[in-house]
């Protein structure tokens, strides 16, 4: 399982929350938020050894693939995946699962998008739990099961490779779009606090996530800038 | 052989049904109905490490992409699967051998749609056994050889795969279309209620079958939505 | 060397005859016949994990893609493949090393189609031998040495895979189509028959290979069928 | 990590400079004027076994794809790539990582153009170091850091794969094209100068880059030739 | 190092002579007109085991896909190869480089032709020595420097592979086309012949060049029908 994880810090009997890109963007911009807003400290990294190479910049800073974050005060590990999952999402689900090895996870919370082709007014969010426990209490902060559909992504491939015991919460958030879409983060950050307490500050929310958003909308428009050059590159190439 | 299969039980001299999609879900959506119907407990469940990572939710519930069922009354596990066979077949194969091999599977009864250009009234049936035993209960119970055919799909892989003295007996009924075709998934149903007496109640079985078959285009449904908005979202991926 | 062959009955100093489809499927053809006429049992068989996994049904029994048929008579093992090569001629050449190397044959004898782009009148046969004792005899028996061509499909691989002084003695017929060309097949036959001495009943020669290549005709046809259903069917796939 | 490195000398404690084409060919571009600017000699070489297999003859010398010099003045090993590097980043990375482990480098200098769609005047160039130490160095030479970027290819890989301690400095260009870049790649020589103290003579530098870009070019321009020509072969060839 | 190389005579400290087919088969003619005038012997065979297998049929015998000969006189080892090295030039150098180091051999004369893009007149022939004294010997026999560019094909392999010590000397010849070019394979003959002193008939050299031209075409004719048929032939295929 090569999954080029590296842990400078490894805290027991963590809650562990990954958000990869999917849908809407929807993990990737939900866990940002929540790595800002709680103050977590990084304590490690991985990355995947598929072409093409890539690492983003962002306020001076190296962006890793998959970072991994740490908040003491709620025991909260968050792993945040700027990388692109398409045909990955096996080797992804090997990562998440060998962090929750190493810290004893007692958790594992997903979050994705889920496709709504007539979406209007706030986006809904769902659950599905592996535990019968966390159902329960997913149904006490009132959010709704997942009744019928099909999840891709990373989560799906938590879900299989999984031992079905293993506690997994899924919170999927109604997205439209292939955007970033703040809206559908924010309604997940907003699952999440319900159903663990994190006491977010509510009113910046939606502006927070919303700047995350062009935060990120910025890295991919030089990631398309980047892939434009390399594609005519290659004609002038030596070799 | 890792097929990642998983089995929480292990009933021992079993009849094997394996039902897999193929031409008009017949596999599918006959072993579908049997699970129902015969109120079987799911005993195990595997999958194959192929992209893209899809699962299903279908009533607030996980469906595996391959379930494993347990009839105790006619000692009878059922392999219902949903996952797409295409270019997956061997190990499809193995996944069912290695199924029979843990249990000590005395039969392994599979269920085959085969394609028919013109076709009126009801789907015919076929057999094809590999024990002369087998073969005589077969026409006993009315049943027509299948005289002339490519067999393609988990089936083939199975004659291919199995050694030649294996009890196999396979079950093919005429569909026309690529749908789900629970006309011939039906009569796949009759044919094994004759073959080996479950005492199936003859009269709600189109109306059950026709209801899986609604269940299975929903899911498609929604499959189909889920891949198209893979398909435009890869152009905003970050990375 | 993993040719998923079995041999169910090993006879000693045998000359094997083999014969993949290749051009006009003479190899296919010719094995076909003189398995029927010489009333051969089937020993063994093979076939490759290649994707599409197929398997033809004729006349209620399985064909197996790769059968290997015995006659004791005289001493004679019979390849008979009705499986594609295209992409495997490799691998069905270690199949066929393996049947002689268990079989400790002492003569390999390899049919092939060639093109004849402008070609009149019966098939013209040649021949190729890398034993000086069997080229003598092939001229005695008045067959022509192949002076100039590309020797392609498992014959090739043949040649090139068995040690340089391994007796292989291939024959082959001018072919001019890509259908199965049962004339090109009978002329196969009488060359085989001349070289060692089958004494085969030359009046219905023709006219049973004819019957042959109707049957091969069917079984491709129900294959292109099955593979236009497969084409279809991939649209509405669950999974 | 077979990356098919020899090294024939191995000072130790070496500062190693790595320049692979990239955006602009700014890297080769600025590594060849340095070794020729520098003295340097040759003391290794390296090549990556992937098709097609190509090297270059420039005044009747081989160039190899990737060549390793040695300047003792300032005990600076050089890395001067001129092989293509799309689809080998990772390899390319294990390569320089090896020779600086090998040699027990102290730094890793890594040049790397990045894309400026409207860039007018002098290019900028711009730093990212993995060390603070370096990073104030940096600063104290007046290089602006790369705030926002999406960083591709070698330098990417190298930041991907090296311990996330390893003193690594990136010296970024903006070029606005996929041909040589002379401009370019003389502003990250004025870049490495003013960082390391090499003392280059400024006035023959823009010169001498221009003519370094010229023999690049028409090995460009030969290499197209020689493709173009293979492209045609493939019809006519025996086999 | 799996190369499917067989040596049935092993004579030590010999000059090996290597020519693949590459820009207008010029290594392929070349060798092939060196083996039928020295009067070599056959003493080992390669070949590579790649889609699609062909084996070649001239005059009645086999002409191996890579065929190793000795002339006992001048102590000279040539293969000759009349496979596309398109893709495996890598394993063709291993090749090549086994048989040197099987025979102790003292050198390696490689044989390329240069895309030459507006030739006029006789072509003209390049040199590039990896030992000065062989460029000394060269120089002397009045063959010029190859100055400027992109070698490719198995000679690029070969001066990658071997050890930068390995006395390799590479004969170019101009060739514009990527028909069969004899009278660029005439010159190499002239310039090996000068630089080893084979001692050559002159006069006959063009027109048996020229026949041995002939050979290739037609090898290559059929080769081309051979590759239509089949191509049509995938269509009807039973499998």
């Amino acid at each position: 399982m090569p999954t080029n994880l590296v842990l400078t810090k490894k805290p027991k009997g963590v809650t562990v929350i990954e958000g990869f890109p999917g849908f809407g963007l929807v993990g990737t911009i939900a866990t940002g938020f929540l790595i800002d807003h709680l103050k977590c400290e990084q304590i490690g990294r991985g990355f995947f050894e598929d072409p093409p190479a890539t690492i983003a910049i962002h306020d001076c800073k190296l962006v890793d693939p998959v970072g991994i974050f740490y908040n003491k005060q709620h025991n909260l590990v968050i792993i945040h995946a700027i990388t692109a999952t398409s045909g990955i999402e096996w080797k992804a689900a090997d990562l998440v699962l060998d962090v929750c090895a190493q810290l004893g996870a007692k958790e594992l919370i997903t979050i994705e998008g889920v496709g709504s082709p007539a979406m209007a007014g706030e986006p809904r969010a769902f659950h599905y739990c592996t535990s019968k426990n966390n159902e329960k209490k997913m149904i006490a902060a009132k959010i709704e099961h997942l009744g019928e559909g099909i999840i891709v992504g990373v989560t799906s491939a938590l879900l299989l490779k999984a031992p079905k015991t293993y506690p997994i919460s899924c919170v999927f958030s109604e997205t439209h779009t292939n955007l970033p879409d703040s809206k559908a983060a924010a309604k997940v950050v907003q699952v999440i606090d319900k159903y663990i307490g994190l006491k977010v500050d509510y009113k910046p929310l939606l502006k927070q996530a919303a700047e995350f958003e062009q935060k990120l909308k910025s890295i991919i428009e030089q990631t398309g800038k980047a892939q434009e050059l390399k594609d005519k590159k290659t004609l002038a190439y030596v070799g």
